[in-house]
């Protein structure tokens, strides 16, 4: 095993184009471009991009191996700011070749390939019990509202949010979603509906600015959404758009719940405001598939993230179960401990 | 003058198209499709169009003359249900056609187009008149936000809520302006940027849900918009997406402020409730530019507009002044009489 296949999700869903490589920069650009997108997916991608990384190194001297490990490792952390599950999974590669500092150079690559690999298997499984833990949220009838993507494509195999609403699809339960659209790169519009789609989960597509305007008309029974990063106290950043959602379902009394694994949990930070909120060019906004919807030059800003405040949060699914506030003490048995 | 030229609005930024007819045919066409948008400027059109109408009629009976505009009329107030600028100018046409009922066919048609063309002065000087009322809200240092497009596109010529930051501008106040991009025809993407442009108001655009994030940064001081219809209370129909905008104001303790003509108000309706919303085609939602940004046969909900609750607003700017809660109060003098 010595390449990555990805589905290039920049595609979809007119195309269904994967794309294969050895290179582990294809991979630090496929993250980057979004090609490949969502907190858990960029998680595994970053595993799989630092193994193909430690398989291009040509030195057979151990000390040499490490440092130039870590050098890809550092390369890749640059990708994108936001997501925690990016440098999670770095954190863990880095430790699996210090861990194994003392084999020879071909060993370390083997385990790195073995990690990577039982990564994206513990994305599906994790995923699974996420979405198993979270599908008593979901009754019969309702009509849940989502934001952005969180299914199969954000993940390494089954869905966050996604996968909890698919849990429940499967479970019998018969319930509607509305999809957000979520400008400025549509996730929405594009992967959402797919996936809903293709699991037979009936959605309707809205603009994001009509969320409120179905919740003012009561049609909004639950929202849930995914997470890029949780801090320890809960504050969530997710896709910009989200905190309005969030502000919106509170307006209204509508529970407003995130999914996301364990691994989109960053316990060193205290709140949200130390979360880094990735800034993205102007075109992703003024610009459509290359064509522009703005004067030539439009100034505009282009937040990728936003950051939703813990109080807005009813309870935050993940494998261990439905966290719920105050998430300070829900959260204390799964904090690493201090170093 | 016997033809309408009129700015094909569907094609800005990338192309300054004008269209120009003898046809009403035509001008209904272009309300329909949003060549031509904007409550005050649909109802200069309607006239125009009326008027137009009338000149096609080649009878000399003054009784088929009627009845035959009564129904060019009524053809023209089925292009689009909610703004009601629309309808308000049909009626003055129609009482126009009625005081000269004894006249020429001749003649009728000669007040027509001078009613026609005085509508569209008025319409400027009413617009003046508000923006003069209404700059008084706007401060050095401002950072304002707007949604959709309310500047000389959408009206005869000046404008309501950006007729507003012009007048503000002009008296030499600087500030700057958050343009929501206003999904799904992003009339501020491509039209409120082209105006601010225009005007020198320096301006960033934002996706419509980057709103509330920035609104929680402290980094919005007042909100200005526009109204397609304004019911007796003060509940106020504007583009998809104000009544979010209203919510989050009102959760950030921003106030949020109303700009409209008197034209716009609809005092045979109580409150909200009784505005017909215009739910237009779900392409627009998943098609850009005839490109489909979702699956193919995806369902999309596309509300034209929502109505905004009378307690989330701060003031309505009208060529009277500065109408302020309670609103049935202060409207009062504006009430026509009853029938």
């Amino acid at each position: 095993v010595d390449k990555v296949k990805l589905l290039d999700q920049r595609r979809l869903p007119a195309e269904e184009l994967y794309l294969e490589t050895r290179d582990y920069h294809d991979v630090i650009e496929a993250i980057r471009t979004l090609a490949i997108r969502g907190a858990p997916a960029i998680g595994v991608a970053a595993a799989m991009g630092a193994a193909l990384g430690a398989l291009s190194l040509d030195t057979r001297d151990g000390k040499e191996f490490q440092s130039r490990f870590q050098d890809i490792c550092r390369e890749i952390a640059a990708a994108r700011p936001t997501a925690v599950n990016l440098f999670w999974a770095l954190d863990r590669v880095l430790l699996v070749a210090q861990e194994h500092a003392d084999e020879s150079v071909d060993a370390i690559k083997a385990h790195l390939v073995t990690e990577a690999q039982t990564m994206l298997k513990e994305d599906d499984t994790t995923n699974r019990r996420m979405a198993q833990a979270g599908q008593v949220l979901i009754r019969d009838g309702q009509r849940v509202l989502t934001h952005c993507n969180t299914g199969a494509l954000a993940t390494g195999a089954y869905g966050t949010a996604l996968g909890v609403l698919r849990a429940a699809w499967e479970a019998g339960k018969r319930f509607s979603v509305w999809v957000d659209e979520t400008r400025p790169l549509l996730q929405g519009a594009r992967l959402t509906t797919w996936e809903l789609g293709k699991l037979g989960i009936p959605y309707t597509l809205i603009p994001d600015g009509a969320a409120a305007t179905l919740m003012h008309q009561g049609k909004v029974d639950l929202v849930i959404l995914g997470a890029d990063r949780i801090a320890a106290n809960g504050d969530t950043a997710n896709k910009i758009g989200t905190y309005s959602v969030a502000v919106l379902a509170h307006h209204h009394g509508i529970p407003f719940y995130v999914a996301a694994p364990l691994s989109t949990f960053d316990f060193s930070i205290p709140d949200g405001d130390h979360i880094p909120v990735e800034e993205r060019d102007a075109e992703e906004v003024t610009h459509l598939w290359g064509q522009s919807v703005a004067p030539a030059g439009a100034p505009a800003l282009n937040l990728a993230f936003d950051v939703t405040p813990h109080d807005f949060i009813a309870g935050i699914v993940t494998e261990k179960g439905i966290m719920e506030p105050p998430f300070t003490s829900s959260l204390k048995p799964y904090r690493p401990a201090q170093g």
